[in-house]
This record gives structure tokens, C-alpha cells and sequence, in this order.
């Protein structure tokens, strides 16, 4: 396995300089006033390399809402709970369809297409419920196991904001219920999965916690093994498919990485091997994916030289 | 870029034993009677690496119809062609629906959804048409091209008896058309698409042609440059998210590689910077693809600890 | 206008016994408990004339489940109050879809198509609460202004039952909600919708109960004035084209009337100007339309000679 | 049975005073050439009664494309031929959808919802090329028992600009055709489907054309029983539900008549029993109806206090 020689020769300053630019040409989500609020020229960018060195360059120390980057974590512990069973409870598919869209869910009779869009990354709450005792609080000590600190925390007045627009996902909930696929009460699930949506993060703790996807699933930072290096590899496959919404094929063609992105304007990329990166503008192309942030990858990875395929 | 040192060290003949038991669980494509003579209980395998090695197994020389594996070739002719411009006619996401699909076609307006779902695939047809005064010829010279040998071509009766029977084709066709996005005469495209589905190749040469993907867009057998790294890497991220029909999310999960199927029960794998690979077994699943063929990779990846993930 | 001078003419035990043979060839509705129980072998038919004349035959005097027939009585209740402001907030058109489908009240951005659909009735309940502190009990105000009788409930144990397996429904409201088509908390509205489904009334008091439709807007049995005359015609027509859920063409085709079923397998017609009409038998094709019910209906307009074509 | 006498005492020329604000407030049909030069402010109107008494106002003397009402003709040809068996290649429910769209096709596998959208008309179309040797000469021979008339024509110029903007249509027939419901050859049928689209009739002329289903089935003109009494019903059954395209249910609701539009702005309604009318205005509103039309069948039924419901 080689190793990331080279991230340290990379200039991020450089690449943020490219990108700034396209700051005030996207928008920043506004479906709830609590993210409305962000400035949209906040501009970051962390790597962490699997010996966990870290690389940063602009606002890459300022938390944001990671909103469906979390979903990329309750996946992880719903795997390691679930193992291969997971799978019959959500599918792997990419769906073709807009994240939070009910006409596929309805056609496919209550199963989702994948654990990112928001039908999908419900349901795996709705099975965390299920298992543990306290969701919020074991997501709580992932993100310790995988960044080696407690200080992460969600934010309450946006989770509460979330959940007073959240009658979307509680028909996709109600939906998959109506078709036996789910188990527990609908708010309750909704509270486990806004709490989720609601963590705040730094690009860099964004960078270290999802370093295990670049090391075999062991955590660069802490050394402890999150999931198995074959599950690592699954994980990696299902974002390199389904985790760009609708819009992972122009991610694999431009950026070639397998990745992440949330409304807040957050990107986390994988290379396999060697390193995690992070970036972070809150401005949205209107798939809802950060359009400073996916450039910026584009130039990390043509300047890197590395993609997977 | 590190060489593929364990390609010799892999029992192929292990790995076909191990999945001979499905045979017989698949289904034969029967929708045109050419392919539904085929005998289920043919397999195949080969790799190709980089340095042009051929290590095979079973029914690796025998010809089969590659069917929709033609697709990434018509699209290489393409998009040397158009370049970045190619995309305006046609997408790069995951449909999320059956290959033969017209529904998103029409939701879309008429742009198909990417390259390698049969609308798509009609269209890069309909380009080159545009563009070459002999596109069946110029398959057959990219052919050569890639695997320096002049002897393969299509059999005739196949590509009779697929025209035939192309109404479902024909159908996405006139409707790109009332869309302003066909430019030929459909009967004319058609003959072009079904030539190249009509392609018979064996495993080996599937997989010496394929080599380019795998090599940074030369071929290993011919040392053409087909296509450039940066091409050659976009191609194998279609193929990563789009080149398994509406299965490509469950083959990233289990195969770990960017691959096409075809429904003569072919399937071509890349292993990027190492060897390409190719299967085959005519039995499909309920998705069009190999059975066997995709166990076949499942292990094959396994054993060789390789994937892009 | 001419008279109903034929009723009385008509024997409807002779109807019955033609359609009787189709009973054991449907299915009770078995989604709820409560409905499940109902035998299939129940069999009733009758009709009030414009002059308040009752003809009934078979159990014509036991009380069933309305369900999905209550939809036009609180539709009566909101086209009053709101006239054709309504129209802003439910369509007027068939559906050519399933009457529980989400797809597309989707796609027409939480609007329902038609207030006979289950969306459009609970948008109706919706609009009712916002307007009415009691709305349950206007319901039965409208009914004893149509029957003259205060003895008609809802059955609380069938409401109860049917809240218990509403996920389907909610998922509708929270729909519609999501796109600021919703004003009332979804669970209180849904009780509303759920008590008018399971208010029981036998063939005779429905009949009685939607004379108001053949006799321009006036209840024949307490001389009422419901709606107004050119009401009642538009009523008319919205049961025509949208009333039988998606076999709607296939009952104007057949019995030529306007007419709305339940899953308790009653269904209720109106021939203008002359007679309401009402049969019941539980078994339902699956269309969820009674099977010896509208069978039945078809032979009464062959032998009146009567159909509003 | 009633009788018309009050037609007579309409004043036709005050309703079409009434509609006339509202020319310049439609668009007429630009698909192909030959209908985008029709000019704008055209305004004619007819009665036939049972008696076959004429009246009329406007421009209901001039010819005009009768496109889509043809498909009333192309079914009453194909119901006489085939009878009730008709309906097992095409279904007789609204779409929900718009009239050209495959969507729908596809999901029920090649059956067409109903004669009146594109893709059923084309079947009838398709069920008369087999059965009739001459299927255009018959449709004139139709409209001559219908009329009285030779002189009624198709307009070549609009029927071969029709063909070659014809791919839409040619990919519903070919959709048909890959779900074996369609017999002959696509082109061919279009041909016959063209021919009758193309038909120039007048308002008068439509008027007595349709006399028959006001009429029991019987030409008020002529006297030629052209259906049975029963097969009358049932063709108005089938223009109450799906004669107006993807409005019905509000025609139904403003107008209340069983109709059929066309995209040359013409529009036939019937008033069983007593007679059919016809309106033309090229304009039309975005659902392809007549604008200045249907208001004015809409003042007709209000004046005349006539509607089926």
C-alpha cells in the first residue's frame, strides 16, 4: 500500500485561491432559518493522512452543520450492528432521483434505494432505535472513538428548527411504515436522525473522524478499529455510488473519489490508501452540493494526481 | 503505479469451479432467438495486465456476443471525437430505473441519463453517425487498435434478428427525436447499434481490449494511446456508477471495480494501473447481468485483495 | 323534469338474485380488523325517488361502513363554506392513478388531484377543521338535515382501528404539509377523516342521504336545501369522472351515472333529476369497488333504460 | 325523451360576444407549420338538434383542421368493427397525464388508458389497418352517412407536415409495438392516423357529424344508424371521462357534457337527447382546449340549463 508522500507538497491555499471565485454564485440552503444564517463566504479545506498528519488551509478550524455527512456515521454503527442483514431493510442503489423524493419509495414499496438519501438514512435511525438505548448518545462516543475528542457536539436550536420543517421526512417515514419497514415511532426516529443532522464540525475533525475509510477502517487518530477493512471498502463503494445525491456520477467523472456532501456546505472525500480530506462553503449548486467545495476537489485530486479509478 | 505481481499467482480454474453450482439458477437472454440458443452452461475467464500477460480459464477463447459490453467502445470512439462537448446530448448519472426505460427519458426531455443505458447508448450511436461517414468500420479499426488483431466481427444474423425485434429501441429513439436530441435517421442508428452489439469476442479478447482502461488509455497488447489518463480515468468512473444497469450500487459493494455487462453474459472489469478482466456466463439475474460472471469477480477480487475502494 | 315513474316498477329482488352468484368472487377489505369481519354474503339495494318514495330490497336495512362514500358528504360541508375557493387547495380531475398513491401528489407539488382520492379528502378535513370547532359533529348535523334522523354514529372502534393503520394517510398529510398545502395538526385532522370513514348507515339511509343530488341540491326526505341547484350539478360531475376511483371510465361505460364507492363495499348513484340509489355487498374487485355491487347497478340502469348518457 | 325546444330561442351570437375577450389570450397550436398560420381570432359556433335543425353564429360555415375529434370518428369505425373486444387493446380510464405521454404506456405495458390520448387513438388506428383495406376511404364514407355530404376532405399539406414531426407518435406506436399491442406497421398506421387528423370540417358540418350520439345512435341528418342506442351511451361515457385531455374533470365541472376537442381549436359536445354543438376558437389554453370554446359551451349549458348532471 503506498502512502500519502505527497500531501504535504500540495499548496490548499492555492486551491482555495482558485475556487474563491465561484463564492456568491451558488445559495445557501434556507429550508430552515438556522442555516440560513451562515455567511457564504466561509471557504476551508483539511486533509488527514492515514499516519494523521493533518493539512489545512482557510476556515478549516470552524465548525458548521455536517447535516448529511451524519448520515455517513449511523451508517457506520448501524453496519456494525446490522452486518450483511442491514441490507434487506435498505438498498444500495443509486436512486436517479432527487434525496428526498417519495415516488421511488412508493414504487419499491417502502424499501429505499440507498442509506443517503433521506428516506434511506431515516430507516437506519429507525434501526438504531431499534438496538440501542441511547442513539444520540453512542453516535456521541463514535465520534470520540474516531476523533479522539468529546468536544463534538449538536446543535439544539438547529436540530429544533429542523424538526419544525420536517414534515417531509415524517411522510417518508410514515410511507415506509405503512409498508412494514418500520419499527418505532415516527417522532422519535426523526429526533435520532435531526440530532445527527445537527453536529457540528471543523473540516479537520471532519477530515480525522473519516480517516478509518482511507486506513482499512481504523482510525488514523485514535488507532481503533471501527469496522472491518472489508466493510471499509463496502462503505467506500456505497459513497462513490450514492453519496453525491443526485449528482455522484459528475462526482466520480470530475472528482473521482468516493464522498460525502451535506447541505451545510460540507464535502468529505476518501483516498483509499492515504488520506481523508475535508472542504467546506456554505454556497449550494442546485443539487444541493457545495459549489466551491466540489471544484476545490476537482483541483485537490487533478493536482494529487491520485482518483480510483 | 504499482504491477500486477499476483495476477499469475490467481487459480482461475479455482475460482470457476467455485461458482460453477449457479449455473443453471440464471436465465438465458431468450428476447431475440440468436441469443437464446446459447448453451447456459458455457465459462469463461481471462486477465489482461498492464504488460499485455493473459492468464485464462474454461471457455476463455470461445466468441460470445458481446451485446451491451459495445457500448463503452462506441462511447471511446465518441468521446474522442466530442471531447467534453458530448455531454450536452447525453448525461453521466445512475438512471435508478431499468436499462430500457423510457419513463426518466421523457421526464428528462429527452437526455438520456448516461451512456450505458440503451437510450444513452443509441445516442453516442446517432453522434457518431453525425460525425463518420463508416462508424461500423471504425469500430472494427478501434478494435484493432486495442487488440492488434483484424479477425473479430459481427455476426450477422444476431444483428438481423436484434432488429427485428427493436421496437422498444426504436421507441426511445423517436423520442429523443421529438426532443430535438437525435439528428440521423433512426433506422440508420439503429443498424449502427445493433452492429455493435452483434460484436462476437472471447474473454480474451475482451479482456486485451479492455486493457486501456487499465493502463492509463493504452493498450497493453498494441500500445496504442486510445484515449488520454484523464479520459481513461473518466470512463472507468461511468463504468464505476453506471455500467452494471441498474445493479451498479450492489457490484461496486461486492466486485469493488468500475465494470460493463453485457446480456450475452459477459462482464469486463478494470483493476486501474493493474490488468482488465472478463467473465463470462450466459446465465443473467433478474438485473440482465451474469450470474456466475459477477460471483466470478466477487472472488476474484476477494482473492486478490484488490479493489478501488 | 321529468318524474322517476318507473321505480316502482323495477324489481330490485330480481337485481339481487343476478348479481348474487358473484358473491365469494371478491374480497372483503381486510386492511383493518374491524372491516375484515364483515361476511361477504350481504347483499342490499335501495333507492329514494325525488319525491322522498323509498324501494329497497335484501339487507337494504342494515347498517355498514360508509368509508370512502363519507368523502362526499364532507366535501358538501366544505363546498358550502368555501364555494369555489376550494378549488385552490384540492384539483378537480381524475387521477389515473391508485387512490392511496403519493406519486402524484408529488409531482403536482402536494395538490391533490381530486377531492375523492384519499389526499383530497383529508386536504378536505383539513379545510374543515380550519374553519369548523366541531367538525365531526357537522357531519351529523348534514346528515339529519338529509335523512331527518339524529340515529346515524360513527363506529369509534372502526375509527380507532382504522387511526391505528393510517401510516399511509399521515404520510399523505405530512406530504401535502411539507409543501404548505396543510393547515391543522396532521393526527387531529386525520381523526376527523377517520371518524367520517367509519360512520355506518344502511342502503336506505344513504339512498335517503344523497337525494339531494337527484332533486337539484334539495334532500327529498326533509326538503333541505343542501347546496345550490348548479352545485349539484357540478357535485354530479366530480362523481362522474373521479368518483370511483381508478375504474371511474369503466363505470360510466357500464352503469352511466354518477356514483362514489367505499371499501365497505357500498356504492351510491345518482340518476339527475329522479332517484338516488344505493347497494351494498362487502366483497370488492381490486379496483376496491363492490364486485356484486356495481354489478348490480348496471343491470338497474339496462332495465330503467336510464343513464345520464 | 325530451325534446330540443329551446335551441331555437338561444341568441348564439350573444354567447360568442360574450368569449370574445378572450382571444389573444390563448396560443394556437405551433407544432407544425401548417397550424401555426391559422388565424387567431376565428370564432364560429352550431347546433344540430335531433330534428336536424341547424343553428348557428360566427365563423361555423369555415373549414378547419378537426385534428383530435377525429379520434371520435377513427373509434366509432373500430367500435362497429370490433364490438366490445376493442377493449381488450385499449383501456377506457382517464390518464391522469398529459395526452402524448409514454409514461404511463410503459408502467401498464402497452395498453393505452383510453382512445383519446395519443397513444389509443394510434391503436384504433392500428386496429383498423388490419381489418380494413381502405381505412381512410371508409372514414370518408363514415362522415358522408354521418353528414350527408362528399365534400368533406383531409388537407395533405397539414397531414404530411403532421409526418414529419411525427416522432412522438411514432414512439408511442413502437412502445405498443415492443409490448406486442400493435399489429401493423408503424408508418403505415400513422399514415391512416394523419389522414384522419387532417380532416377540414366546419362547425355546421361537425354539428351534424355528431348528431348521432344526441340522437340514439341514429344521424339526425341522414338517418343512418350508425351505432346502437347502448353503444351511443357508452361513446358519450367515454367523452364525459377522457374527451378533454388532461381537463376532463373540469369540463365536466364548467360544462357538464360528454366532449372532444381537437388542437385545431375545435370542440363537439353533446347534449343527449336533445343535440350536439360545436365551437371553434384556434386559441387554446395550456392543456391544448380551446379557450374561447369551452367558455362558450360553458355559457351554453348555463343558458340552456342543460347538462347531464
Amino acid at each position: 500500500m503506498s502512502q500519502c508522500l505527497d500531501c504535504h507538497e500540495l499548496d490548499l491555499d492555492a486551491i482555495l485561491e482558485q475556487v474563491r471565485p465561484l463564492l456568491g454564485k451558488g445559495a445557501v440552503a434556507d429550508y430552515i432559518p438556522a442555516l440560513a444564517k451562515v455567511s457564504g463566504n466561509k471557504l476551508g479545506m483539511a486533509i488527514c493522512d492515514i499516519h494523521g498528519n493533518i493539512y489545512s488551509a482557510g476556515d478549516a478550524n470552524e465548525a458548521f452543520s455536517i447535516q448529511s455527512i451524519s448520515k455517513v456515521l449511523n451508517l457506520t454503527l448501524a453496519f456494525n450492528i446490522y452486518g450483511e442483514a442491514l441490507w434487506e431493510k435498505v438498498g444500495r442503489e443509486p436512486s436517479g432521483q432527487a434525496f428526498n423524493s417519495l415516488i421511488q419509495l412508493e414504487l419499491e414499496k417502502g424499501i429505499p434505494r440507498n442509506p443517503f438519501i433521506n428516506a434511506g438514512a431515516i430507516k437506519v435511525c429507525d434501526l438504531l432505535t431499534t438496538r440501542l438505548s441511547a442513539p444520540k448518545q453512542r453516535l456521541k462516543e463514535l465520534l470520540w472513538d474516531l476523533c479522539g475528542t468529546k468536544s463534538i457536539s449538536s446543535n439544539r436550536i438547529v436540530a429544533k428548527s429542523e424538526r419544525e420543517f420536517s414534515d417531509r421526512n415524517a411522510a417518508m417515514a410514515h410511507l415506509m411504515k405503512s409498508f412494514n419497514n418500520f419499527e418505532n415511532d415516527v417522532q422519535q426516529v426523526l429526533k435520532v436522525y435531526f440530532h445527527a443532522c445537527a453536529v457540528e464540525m471543523s473540516c479537520i475533525e471532519l477530515a480525522k473522524a473519516f480517516s478509518f475509510l482511507a486506513n482499512q477502517g481504523k482510525s488514523a487518530i485514535t488507532q481503533s478499529q471501527v469496522v472491518s477493512s472489508r466493510q471499509s471498502k463496502q462503505l467506500n463503494a456505497l459513497l462513490a455510488t450514492c453519496g453525491l445525491y443526485d449528482q455522484a456520477g459528475d462526482f466520480a467523472y470530475r472528482v473521482g473519489l468516493p464522498g460525502k456532501s451535506g447541505v451545510g456546505g460540507g464535502i468529505v472525500a476518501i483516498v483509499p490508501g492515504e488520506c481523508s480530506v475535508c472542504v467546506w462553503s456554505p454556497e449550494l449548486n442546485h443539487f444541493g452540493n457545495s459549489l466551491a467545495g466540489s471544484e476545490a476537489l476537482s483541483i485537490f485530486t487533478s493536482e494529487l494526481g491520485r482518483s480510483i479509478f
